[in-house]
């Protein structure tokens, strides 16, 4: 299954005994639409405040009905904020987490003298213009694959904090207009990830230090001296949760899974 | 002040006993940082759900202090999913209501078979594809000077239901992807409406109207029909809120405030 959720109002991803997740709510609902317990397993788990646009589960049951009636039945007992977009049979041995041979994330980032409103919660902020070159700059010392320690917070469950990451794309929207308080014209920012797996917080933690480094405060080569460093004093706070998007897994084509993230994809 | 807000957990602009609404979060904000009442007056008011990019409302003051410092110092007040703009000194002649010349709304409408999630209450949803040559028929019907009763809610406090639709452009934006259960290509559609004056309910009337013409229940020269009965009855029902956003008053140049929508504009 195919699940997009604003994370706003749950506390991540994985199931707690307070109940609140999207896993939680997912579970509950598959549960009821299926008239027995079902447990699933996720691609990639999502923290507090972070949204996904195609997160994928994958669960056993004897039960043998259309693919569109699991995803109907389904959203019908979910809350307005989390929906299933498509569900179908795979193999056995497909597993949502093990078969993905790659995860993709977006940071919407809002750069204006005045703080979000109506995208309050769906977007980070920052009220300082940022330099584009330099965050690109940066970004690059971090493709391949390194030890990547320096980033990871210090709950991480990982086996290993070594990880590829194939891809960081910073581009910049101009947004529509500036009242006349406004000391720069506003704009988005989106900053695309891809890695066979990432670390917990790792890319807040990455945010953090471009937002740094872009806001001037760090020149870019300082991104490769925390990287070298393995360890997480050496980088920036970790930034806020709210503009960051879960895009989705990446599977093998063999498997006939959908590739790209579905219909509200609404993001600059 | 130009003022932002996401309607979705308020009950609409206008002051309740119940304090609940975007004018009572407003003026207790200005308030505390004026340390005296301010009272607002407001250039359109918001029905509950309905989204503010750009509302303008213009208050009285003794108090002198720089624009940035209204803005920064009502914001820190005002809850998250409400924001000031910007803000500068008026003519006492200007009114925020009285010297508009047009009001320019738009609404954002996801056609899916599944409904929204991450985009929860900030779009409209339809499930079935609308044609879109039969709708556009359909709006040249109502531009110019009409009587717009039949769009009109029973509750309506304008003194006369005549007013000047002068544009309404809908236009189609396809989605990113589709998951294998869709029945169609997923796509934002994205209405927008300027006249000097809206009626109450107007636009969401006239949607629930065009909606039934691009599902074809409805021939478009329907619409017209609707327009010449002048009765509340002959329209369709009224369409939802999650998708509406007043992006703002117009006014003559000469008053030199902002004419655009500002940063947070951020529609399909």
């Amino acid at each position: 299954m195919g699940v997009g959720y604003n994370g706003q109002r749950y506390s991540g991803w994985q199931s707690q005994l307070s109940g609140n997740t999207i896993q939680d709510h997912l579970e509950a609902a598959l549960s009821r639409f299926a008239t027995q317990r079902i447990s699933t397993l996720c691609a990639g788990r999502t923290d507090a405040g972070v949204h996904g646009l195609m997160q994928v589960v994958h669960f056993d049951t004897p039960l043998h009905r259309p693919a569109a009636s699991w995803v109907r039945g389904t959203n019908t007992f979910l809350p307005a904020d989390i929906a299933v977009q498509w569900a179908q049979p795979v193999p056995a041995g497909f597993h949502s987490r093990g078969s993905a041979i790659a995860r993709r994330y977006a940071y919407v980032l809002l750069q204006s003298p005045v703080r979000p409103s109506v995208d309050a919660g769906r977007v980070g902020w920052v009220f300082h213009p940022l330099d584009h070159a330099a965050m690109q700059q940066a970004a690059q010392q971090l493709l391949g694959e390194h030890d990547f320690t320096s980033f990871r917070a210090s709950a991480c469950q990982a086996k290993s904090p070594v990880k590829t990451l194939q891809r960081i794309a910073i581009t910049r929207t101009p947004a529509n207009g500036a009242g006349p308080s406004d000391g720069f014209a506003p704009c988005y920012w989106r900053f695309e990830f891809e890695a066979n797996a990432f670390l917990h917080h790792m890319i807040r933690n990455i945010m953090g230090c471009l937002i740094a480094v872009g806001q001037g405060k760090k020149p870019p080569q300082w991104i490769g001296e925390v990287l070298a460093a393995r360890s997480r004093n050496a980088a920036a706070p970790t930034f806020s949760p709210d503009g960051l998007y879960f895009q989705g897994p990446v599977y093998e084509p063999h498997w006939g899974l959908p590739s790209r993230t579905a219909a509200y994809d609404w993001l600059p």
